[in-house]
């Protein structure tokens, strides 16, 4: 195991068990939405946002401890928006991560509540967590940043647009847009409330860090829409080649393989340029750029 | 018309108002979610919870405007449970305050992100709003105060709750824990964090609200429950004895309607001897907790 791979697993045990303690345990009542919610947030995952939580705190010199709560509030917004999007009425997925769905290993209704509930609880855990910051200020401007990348204009703002261009063709800038509302909302958000942690930022590293956020999160789409074309069915967890089975509009739909896997790497190469000021101890966040690309699953 | 009757429709003008400024227009991208939204949250409605906000204000000598961005947080939270709730995998209602519900004027995926996206903009009007507080401690005290009374332990949870029982017969115990859950926690917390904001505000007068407002909520659920099944279709906007031909636990269905009237009458004699030490500025308040069991509709 390389020393990225060591260090990514420690941080995602270190967020599961950060998740775990801040979820009401699945005996508390109401016990079936409880243990909903532990399902849909504690179902493995990459922890993709998580571990550039981890990576930014790393080059700002802020201990993994300081953004748990951060981490798992970010996850856990995540994993609301997953349970949704599996419903019946939007994507209507049976399989996450090779298991069934929230909706399907409970019931539709109790994942719509599963997931308004997690939304809720990210908003908590920002509120109430004492390690994240002194500062109410900060914290206030976390959750402002927070609560705008997800809601209409961010995240699902980001879903209601994939949902109507299913059975239409998007072009380049459209597609682009679809994914910096979907994805690169919460990926900006989770590095950029990460800076807001760090007492001495500078508001140019804050900039830094947010193109690098932008270009890695367009990145990672691209890349997943690749490995939806060509990835290995037991690695991703689902079904290969159903995005474009329903047409969906995908980056190699619409410019091919190759092209796409040249768009993410160059992507991938502008993320890491930005990030030259912060130095070595940055490394993570360069080694965490490049998995993106790189990841088969 | 009665002062309260006009106190109480200037209010509600102001609400909409707030609610309007707040919501992106239904022209912004992308359109039809922002159009959902604004239609689940600009539907009328009798405004309770944020008439409560500003009937607590006027006991404080909190200037309306600076708690009209609380209101609307909170009304989009409520608008927002009502989307989820009227969903053909929750409740599966038609119908809403005489016009269709959400997902029938849109579809079930768009009123599940506008829902969604409603509980986001409620946070982001919290964090951002700068009338509300000049005090950023007060404003993350008001954020963690909602987002818990809505996750599940508050709403989410009551709603899970009355999932649940369906079909079961609740005692006196379930029944009022399921609507302290689903209509009281979020009620509760329009009055107290109200109270946040007034800078001068005691210990004993937080408390004081906090049990006018747990009363009140439960009486406002039980006279709901009356109406129900003694109720003009018109005035109420919904099926006439739709929650006894369903099976629900209601209080009538549990005590009968005369025993559930006196029930929803003693507790407004509660609420309103909890007042006693704010005076004649409670006048809004008293006049409200009357309001509560008197309404047809």
């Amino acid at each position: 195991m390389s020393s990225f791979e060591q260090w990514a697993q420690s941080c995602s045990q270190q967020l599961e068990n950060a998740i775990s303690k801040r979820l009401p345990s699945g005996e508390q009542f109401p016990q079936r939405l409880h243990q909903a919610m532990r399902y849909a947030a504690l179902n493995g995952g990459k922890h993709f946002r998580p571990l550039l939580i981890y990576a930014t705190a790393a080059a700002l010199d802020l201990p993994r401890e300081r953004v748990d709560s951060l981490a798992a509030a970010i996850e856990l917004i995540h994993a609301y928006s997953l349970v949704h999007d599996d419903l019946p009425a939007m994507d209507d997925d049976d399989l996450r991560r090779g298991k069934p769905t929230c909706h399907k290993a409970f019931d539709d209704a109790t994942a719509i509540l599963a997931g308004d509930a997690l939304q809720a609880l990210a908003f908590r855990i920002l509120s109430a967590d004492d390690a994240l910051t002194d500062d109410p200020a900060v914290r206030v401007r976390i959750i402002r940043h927070i609560s705008d990348a997800i809601g209409s204009h961010g995240m699902a703002g980001g879903q209601a647009i994939d949902l109507e261009s299913e059975g239409k063709s998007l072009n380049a800038a459209e597609l682009e847009a679809m994914h910096i509302h979907k994805t690169g909302a919460l990926i900006r958000a989770a590095v950029v409330t990460t800076a807001y942690c760090a007492p001495d930022v500078t508001r140019a590293q804050e900039e830094a860090l947010d193109h690098f956020a932008k270009c890695v999160g367009l990145a990672f789409q691209i890349h997943d829409d690749v490995l939806d074309e060509t990835g290995d069915a037991e690695e991703m967890g689902k079904t290969v080649g159903a995005d474009r089975a329903r047409d969906k509009n995908t980056y190699p739909n619409l410019f091919g393989l190759s092209e796409s896997r040249s768009m993410a790497r160059s992507l991938i190469d502008d993320a890491r340029a930005s990030l030259h000021d912060l130095g070595a101890k940055a490394e993570y966040l360069h080694l965490l750029a490049e998995f993106v690309i790189s990841r088969r699953g």
